[in-house]
């Protein structure tokens, strides 16, 4: 790109969510430019201003405009072909993670292959081809009742998981996904849901922010809370792990590794994702680098941010849809009341599950934060009690989550 | 205005500079639309995205067209006619600050006469009438030279104020502004140059950020330390005086009040800001809430958000354009190499001592945040070493600063 005044760098954005609305925000202060690529006007990151091209993400046409006006490219969601990812290298534009990093984000039987071939622990899991029957009985009569269907492609916020606990639940699910790649997981006995958000430089330069802990509800993060009350052992292996994986599939940006603190101890990589995470939202008021700011760092190649935290604790409570849709704009002043409460709205139309908005709060530990955090979700949520978490247990499965 | 789904109120703000580019960002978490009355598509503003009415801020078109857009209208500067404000507010617009408060941060010799007879204290000043000459000669004979002019109206960083020396350098600056309301002051010997940013809603709540120190050479703002290392009595002070003059001239939003500690201990008020201010810039980072949220939930009349610090210390070095006019745009990725620095840039084209951007550190004390800041606030201005102070020495006198 033409240096203009003012600007330091133009980044493509391919998805226009709160992610990408989170990462614009950041650009502003850095004087990158960021274009994204829109369905709507009405997307969060296009209501927040940030220029849009608009189109679907498997538009070659869409995507080569995006990358010609930037000097990378780099996604807020992973539904782009990566086949197009490929083409766009190949037309020598910079894109970051590369197609090959971006598959194990895009395909969990991939994944699990890649991470176990390395020496990960992830859960025992099988294929089930569609011409085979009878692996998943198998597969459960091995592991023991339940086990866990997955789609390979395509889920997120605990779409296309489901747990089974028969056989005939099991071929219920398998002729509802027929057609699709399947694996069938073991049921981790899970402690914790643990995180670890890191950043990656093309050349290798990585930053990591501490472990979080993250509860699932109905396979969608409902909460999470920094630093993970885990031993310092655990924490390490986390981030070991997370580093590891990031090297082997040659992430660049960030990157999210999710995993499973399992009853007996161990840790079990669950999945990845390579962009900014909703696991990262508490480092915009907690560490000294917001994930945000770090990923466009990243993918810029520039020196990455320290991501120490300013405070002792900090928790993050997301504010879900609820079932009457009230929309969370229209209840903020309730929120801003509860004294220490970060509000982040994402500007979009309230509907039952999706997520709206979240809130951030820091404090001595994590249960102070979290109580804050908690108040002022459910008051901007409406005060509609189903629609954040109050509890800290966590459901017996995790899935992707934006 | 209507609701719209996802948005909770819209802004107007008159001005689109860096105090409106970081308001926006703010809005953004908000769910608030900012839509800012702007000369140009480059002001800072316009380019992080918020949508603009274009205009002269004395433009009565532009302001009506801006307000009916907006359910309240607020400031990024101070340069709109108050009789517009008035006409405005008559029309039934909301606007914050109202034109009675707003003259005293337009008029110092209004200010200086409001906030003596309110019984605070100001430094010795005395009105010069263009038709009576000598005056300045005689204020100078009672309280001895040097002695400091002002313009009444229309001074920014620096402009608008001379200390002179002897009767050669009065009259040669009252020539120069023949025709313009000038007041002569008393050179208040200095040992401090401190400010309180606080924020009040319509109804009178109250919030205020701890006292800062402020460093200004050549009546610009170079860099701030916060808390500011000064008794709990003067900071005590400090407060009470900005709340008191908050509340007499009944100020609504940020008030930024610009104060000398004297050499002898006593506290004099300087000048006063009715938006968000330089000197609270480093709430971003530091404080629970930053200065531009609260700015935004005192005019909306919602809850204020505490103004705690989250860090022990915190400091932001401006970054000032040099004189080769260097684009800290280009010169970015040596100040993110700084640990811990914060860097915010303002994609504003670069003129010498225009302000481009500035560098926040927070740290365990004010020099270790302060060491930071500078080292990046130098790298970022290309190392051009006359554009950022590296002492914390203050020059005799301070001005208005954006």
């Amino acid at each position: 790109m033409a240096r203009v005044a003012g600007r330091s760098a133009v980044v493509g954005m391919v998805g226009a969510g709160q992610l990408a609305q989170m990462t614009h925000q950041a650009a502003i202060d850095l004087g990158v430019e960021l274009i994204v690529l829109a369905a709507s006007p009405q997307d969060p990151a296009v209501r927040a201003g940030a220029p849009a091209v608009y189109g679907p993400p498997d538009s070659r046409a869409a995507l080569f405009e995006l990358a010609e006006r930037s000097d990378v490219l780099t996604f807020d969601h992973e539904h782009v072909p990566t086949d197009l990812v490929r083409e766009l290298a190949a037309a020598g534009h910079r894109v970051y993670p590369a197609a090959a990093a971006l598959e194990h984000a895009q395909d969990k039987l991939l994944a699990r292959q890649a991470f176990s071939a390395a020496g990960y622990r992830v859960p025992p899991f099988a294929q089930l081809p569609d011409d085979e029957p009878g692996v998943g009985e198998r597969f459960a009569a091995e592991h023991g009742w339940p086990v866990v269907l997955k789609t390979s492609r395509g889920g997120y916020d605990g779409r296309g998981v489901e747990v089974v606990r028969d056989p005939s639940e099991l071929s219920e699910v398998l002729g509802r996904w027929a057609g699709r790649q399947v694996l069938v997981e073991a049921h981790v006995p899970i402690a914790q849901e643990l995180a670890v958000v890191g950043a990656r430089t093309p050349s290798g330069r990585w930053v990591a922010y501490p472990v979080v802990r993250t509860t699932q509800r109905d396979g969608i993060c409902v909460e999470l809370a920094m630093p993970a009350p885990v031993a310092a052992e655990v924490a390490d292996l986390a981030q070991s792990t997370a580093r590891g994986i990031a090297e082997h599939i040659d992430a660049v940006g960030l990157i999210a590794v999710e995993l499973f603190l399992d009853t007996s101890g161990d840790l079990v990589v669950n999945e990845i994702a390579l962009r900014p995470h909703n696991s990262g939202h508490a480092t915009i008021e907690a560490a000294v680098t917001s994930q945000f700011q770090n990923h466009l760092r990243a993918v810029l190649d520039w020196p990455l941010g320290a991501t120490d935290l300013r405070v002792p604790a900090a928790a993050m409570v997301n504010v879900l849809g609820g079932p009457d849709s009230a929309d969370p704009a229209g209840h903020l002043p309730a929120a801003l009341a509860v004294e220490g409460a970060n509000v982040h709205l994402y500007g979009k139309a309230p509907s039952p599950g999706r997520k709206l908005g979240h809130v951030t709060a820091c404090g001595p530990d994590i249960e102070a934060a979290l109580t804050i955090a908690r108040e002022a979700a459910l008051a901007v949520s409406g005060s509609s009690p189903g629609c954040v978490s109050r509890s800290g247990e966590a459901p017996p499965h995790s899935r992707r989550d934006l």
